[in-house]
C-alpha cells in the first residue's frame, strides 16, 4: 500500500494571469478539462495507492474540496497554518501516514506538474516502492530532453537491486553546464519521492530533531474542521526548508528511479506551450482566437474575442479583468511581473474576477460610481452567511434555480425570474435548498460597495 | 466665407477593435479627449468658415449629432441613402452650398484625420480660398516627411499667382519610388479640397453629367428627419467612385497648396503610434497599462490591466468584447481582418459592446443561459419607444438618476435604488424626465434575448 501525498502550496505567480495568488497553478486547468491537481491525484488513483493526503494552504483550500469532489476522490486535506516549504509538509504527511499504518510507504508528488504518459508513471510508482521497502528514500530522475537550465539535476552513481544510488545534487546549471551534465548522464530532479514514511521520520529526527518535534506537536493539535483537518500553531515553529536541501542532500541512503515518462513543471507560459499540442505553425490556442500570421506562439481566451497578427514566439494570455503579452522566450519575467502588482495591493495579483467561496462563487460583472453588479452561483445544499451591510441595499434577480432567502424575520422562496429587495441594514441569508445551482444577478447600491462592509451573525464555515 | 464640408463615411475597419462598422476611425477618441471627428469640425470653425455641412451614413448618425453636440458645434448633417464613394458626397455638398450662397467656396475635409498644428492649418485653408477663387480646384499637398508607400503623390509643375499647377497624381507607389518621387519634389495627396461651389459643379457636370443629375434630384428630395437632413432616392443612381478618379485626375484648372504641417490620415495603428506622443522607450500606453522591456509599441486598455512584457513594435488593443494583438508592422493587414470577422458575422466587427441609440446607449455586461445583464443609459429628456416583448421579461433597478416607466396602463416614477418588473408581453416604455442621465441594470431572463424580438408601437426617432 502506497499513500499518495499531494502538495498542494503555491503563490500562483508563474502563470499569471490565469494562476492567481489564491487561485495558484496546480488549480488551473491548463492543458484540458482538468485541472494539474486533479491530474495529479487521478494519476494515483486505485491500484496500489490508498487515500491520498493532500496538503494545502487556508486560501483556496475550498477549491481543492470543489474539485477532488468533482473528480469523486476522496482524501485527507491537512491544512497548514502557514506555508514552511516542503520538509516541514512532508513530515507532516508522513506523521499522518505512520498512524494510518506503522509500515505505510509514501508516494510524495507536487501537485503542479505535468506527467504525460500515466502507465509508465504507476509503473515507475511501483519500482520506487520495492525500492522504498529497503529503507531507501527515492526520487524520480527524469531523462533530460534538452538542456533545461530551470531544473536542478541528479547525478547517479552504482547501480542497486531497484534504481541506481545518487552521487550527488546538482544546482540548476547554466546552458553549457546543462548540455554536459546530460552528455554525463545526469537527470533531472523531478521532486518526486518515495519512502516508507517511519524510515523518514527516522532520518529527518536525526538530520532536523526540532523541526519533527514541531511537526508531531502540529500533527496532534489537528482540529478536524468541516472538510478539512487543521494543524496545530506548533507547526509554524518548524524549519522553513526544502525538502531537497534538508533531507536529500544531507542522507547516505538514498536512491533515483530514472525515468524517461514525459514530465514538466510548467514553470512558466513557455513549458505550457511546451507542453500543450501545438499545430503546423507551432501555435497553441485555446478559446475564441483568430491567428494570422503567427507561429509559435500560446494565445488564450476567456470569452472575449483574441485576434493575433503577424507575431512570433508571443503568450497572450486573456482573462476578464487582465491580459498579458508577452514574449514566450521572457516567460520567466511573469512571476516578477505578479509579485510586484501583488506588493502594489493590486487584486489582479490576488484573485480572479470570479471569488471562490465555500458556498459557491461570484463575479463582479459591472461596476459604476455607485453601484456594482455581481453575478452569483450558490451549490445546492449550501447558504451563505446570515450578514447584514451597513452601506448598501442589494436587489437580487433569480436567474436560475430556486432561492430561499430571508430578509429580516421572513423567509420567502424566490424562483427564476424573481426578484427580491435587501434594504440597507436588514439581517438576511441567501440558501439554496434545491437540487440545481441557484444563479442570481446582485445589484448593489450604495456609497461604499467593498466586501469588508460585511457583518457575519451565523456562518455555516465557521467565518462568523 | 469658406464652408467645411467634412466627409464622415467609413468603415471602421483599420483601427479595430477600437473602430467598428458602427463606430468608425473619426468617432474614436484616438489621440485624446477629442476623437478625430470633432478635432477635424473644431479645426475649421469661427474666422472665414460657416455652419460646416456633415456628410454621413446612416448607422452612426445618433453619434455624429451627439459628438456635434458635445462640442457646441451646429452644422447640417446630411445622410446619404447609401455611401457611393467621395464624388457623390461632395457634389451634394457644392449644390447645398450653392443653396445658401451661389459664390460659396467650399472646403472638404476627410472627418479622419490628424493634423497637428491648426494654425497653420487655417493659414493654408484661407490661401487654398485665395486660389479657388481664381476658379482652380484646389488640393493640399503634405511635404512628405518618409518614403510612404500607403499615399498617392503630386507632382506640382509651374507656379501660379497662388499655389502650383498640378501636373500628375501619382498611384500609390513601391518604397523605391515614393523614395524617388521626394527627391522630385513631389507632396502627398492629402484628400482636402477647396473650390467654389459653382466652378466645381459646372466642371462635375462636363464630367459626369447623368451622375450630377441623381446629386441634384437627391439633393431636391431632401427630407429633414429630427436633427438630420435625409438625401432622397435617386442619390442612389450617382456613380460610384472618387473624387480624385473622377474630378482630380480630369481637369486641367487644378492647383496644389504645397503645407508642411504634420498630417496623417491615421490609415492603421503604426500611423496612429507615429502620430501619437511617445515615452523615452518609443512606446504609448493609454489606459491601465504595465510595461516590461517593451519598446517602439502602442499599448491600449480600456478597463481591464494589461500587461506587456518583452516585445517590440507590438500593437495591443484592449476592448470589452475583443483583443487584438499586431506586430505594428503588420498593421495593414488588421483592415483585412476585420472585414473577414465582418463577412462571418461576427458582432465585435460591426458594433461595440456599448451601443448608441438615439436615446442614449446600452451595453450586454453578463450573459448567461437564460439570462442577459445589461447597463442602460438615457440621456435626459429622452425615451426610449413604446415596445413589448413576446420571449422576454425583464427586471430593472434604476441606480442613477430618475426614471419614469410605464407598464401597460401604469406610469410610475423609479428613484435610485429602486427596482421595476416587466412581465413578458407588457408594453412598456423607458423615460427620462429628469436633467441628469438615468442609469439603470436591466436583467433579462427567458428563452431567447436578441434585440430582434421587439415589436414598437410608438418612437420619438421615427423607428416604429
Amino acid at each position: 500500500m502506497i499513500i499518495p501525498v499531494i502538495l498542494c502550496g503555491g503563490s500562483g505567480t508563474r502563470l499569471w494571469p490565469l494562476s492567481r495568488k489564491s487561485y495558484p497553478k496546480q488549480l488551473v486547468d491548463a492543458l484540458g478539462p482538468l485541472s494539474l491537481f486533479q491530474e495529479t491525484a487521478s494519476r494515483a488513483a486505485g491500484g496500489p495507492f490508498g487515500k491520498p493526503i493532500v496538503i494545502a494552504g487556508d486560501d483556496y483550500r475550498f477549491l481543492i474540496a470543489e474539485q477532488l469532489k468533482t473528480k469523486g476522490i476522496e482524501a485527507d486535506i491537512v491544512l497548514e497554518p502557514e506555508g514552511r516549504d516542503t520538509f516541514p509538509a512532508i513530515v507532516a504527511a508522513a506523521v499522518l501516514a505512520t498512524k494510518r499504518s506503522p509500515e505505510a510507504s509514501v508516494l510524495v508528488m507536487p501537485s503542479d506538474h505535468v506527467i504525460a504518459d500515466t502507465v509508465a508513471f504507476q509503473a515507475a510508482a511501483e519500482e520506487a516502492g520495492r525500492a522504498a521497502e529497503a529503507g531507501d528514500i527515492v526520487t524520480f530522475g527524469i531523462a533530460p530532453t534538452r538542456p533545461a537550465t530551470e531544473y536542478g539535476y541528479i547525478r547517479p552513481g552504482e547501480s542497486l537491486a531497484v534504481g541506481k544510488r545518487i552521487e550527488t545534487f546538482l544546482e540548476k546549471p547554466d546552458a553549457g553546464t546543462a548540455k554536459r551534465l546530460i552528455e554525463e548522464g545526469c537527470l533531472w530532479n523531478s521532486g518526486l519521492f518515495c519512502f516508507k514514511a517511519g524510515a523518514l521520520l527516522t532520518a529527518a529526527e536525526a538530520l532536523n530533531g526540532d523541526s519533527v518535534a514541531a511537526v508531531r506537536a502540529g500533527v496532534a493539535e489537528i482540529k478536524s474542521d468541516l472538510d478539512y483537518l487543521r494543524l496545530g500553531e506548533s507547526f509554524r515553529k518548524a524549519r522553513k526548508i526544502s525538502f531537497d536541501y534538508a533531507v536529500m542532500e544531507q542522507l547516505a541512503d538514498r536512491a533515483v528511479i530514472p525515468v524517461s515518462f514525459p514530465w514538466s513543471d510548467v514553470g512558466d507560459w513557455r513549458e505550457l506551450w511546451n507542453m500543450s499540442l501545438q499545430d503546423a505553425d507551432g501555435n497553441v490556442a485555446v478559446g475564441d482566437v483568430r491567428l494570422q500570421g503567427v507561429t509559435g506562439s500560446y494565445v488564450r481566451a476567456s470569452g472575449r474575442l483574441v485576434c493575433v497578427l503577424g507575431l512570433e514566439g508571443v503568450a497572450v494570455i486573456d482573462t476578464p479583468d487582465a491580459v498579458l503579452v508577452a514574449a514566450l522566450d521572457k516567460a520567466q519575467q511573469v512571476k516578477a511581473l505578479a509579485q510586484s502588482l501583488d506588493r502594489e495591493g493590486r487584486e489582479e495579483a490576488k484573485v480572479h474576477s470570479r471569488v471562490y467561496r465555500p458556498w459557491g462563487w461570484y463575479q463582479t460583472v459591472d461596476l459604476g460610481g455607485r453601484f456594482r453588479v455581481k453575478r452569483i452561483g450558490v451549490t445546492p445544499g449550501r447558504q451563505l452567511s446570515l450578514q447584514k451591510h451597513f452601506h448598501r441595499a442589494e436587489h437580487w434577480v433569480v436567474v436560475q434555480g430556486t432561492a430561499e432567502v430571508r430578509v429580516d424575520d421572513k423567509v420567502s422562496i424566490v424562483r427564476e425570474n424573481e426578484s427580491v429587495f435587501i434594504p440597507m441594514g436588514s439581517v438576511h441569508r441567501l440558501t439554496n435548498p434545491g437540487r440545481i445551482p441557484v444563479e442570481l444577478i446582485e445589484v448593489q447600491t450604495g456609497a461604499y460597495l467593498e466586501e469588508d462592509d460585511i457583518v457575519r451573525l451565523q456562518d455555516d464555515f465557521g467565518r462568523a
